[in-house]
């Protein structure tokens, strides 16, 4: 089954974003953490009480060479991707192939929480930039 | 509950953009429905036998003053806005204007299927067009 796993969104600084998302929208803070590998510190909201539900990631870069400070510089605060739950990534990442569509990754990686992660460049993907994510056998990232 | 609702995704052509996300990404697509006020066509993408998860929803303009066909000649294709689904939205569009952040609409107007729906500017929102939306009494939209 695929599903929206979560929207990552750029910001600045996470403790000033986080005020509108959980005081005034009312999502719940589930952790924030840090992903060395993408230079980013993520803050993980959810539907109160709703861990399989998809998620909201707010992105904050840690470094100025982030993928999100360089998204920053460039387009603002906002949207930068999407990422969706698949149940075979690499089966996923062939079709993709064979349609004209690699992703940026030969093969799938290890992102945060032990998921399989693979990246869609926008130009492929309708102008979105695309995170495939094969959660860890066993369970949810969170 | 606050969750995320769906995701609007700008497409010039829905039927140039639905084998991605179906036969590739693996959605189901539950339907196309023409919003008139709006002036686009959805396409409306979830996972397979799952009615409540968030949707992907692509969006085409049906008249060249749609609000999609402004946003695919400034930026193109590629992701338009986040639909937030909350349980009070008039209670929610209280606070957020108490907090600065008042919504396009004075008050919630009817969208598609029966919600009551209102906008935030993105520069209110993080850089997100955010659009809020609560389901009628008695169901999902879908």
């Amino acid at each position: 089954m695929t599903a929206i796993d979560h929207l990552g969104i750029a910001v600045s600084k996470l403790e000033e974003a986080l005020p509108f998302w959980c005081d005034l929208l009312g999502m719940e803070l589930a952790g924030i953490e840090v992903v060395a590998s993408e230079k980013v510190r993520v803050a993980i909201l959810r539907p109160k009480g709703d861990a399989q539900a998809a998620r909201v990631e707010l992105l904050e870069p840690t470094a100025p060479d982030s993928p999100i400070a360089r998204h920053l510089e460039k387009r603002g605060p906002g949207l930068h991707h999407v990422a969706m739950k698949v149940d075979d990534i690499a089966a996923r990442m062939v079709a993709l192939a064979a349609a004209g569509k690699p992703a940026l990754e030969a093969t799938p990686r290890v992102g945060a929480g032990g998921c399989m992660v693979a990246f869609l460049h926008p130009k492929l993907a309708g102008g979105v930039l695309l995170e495939l994510s094969q959660p860890p056998a066993g369970g949810a990232r969170h």
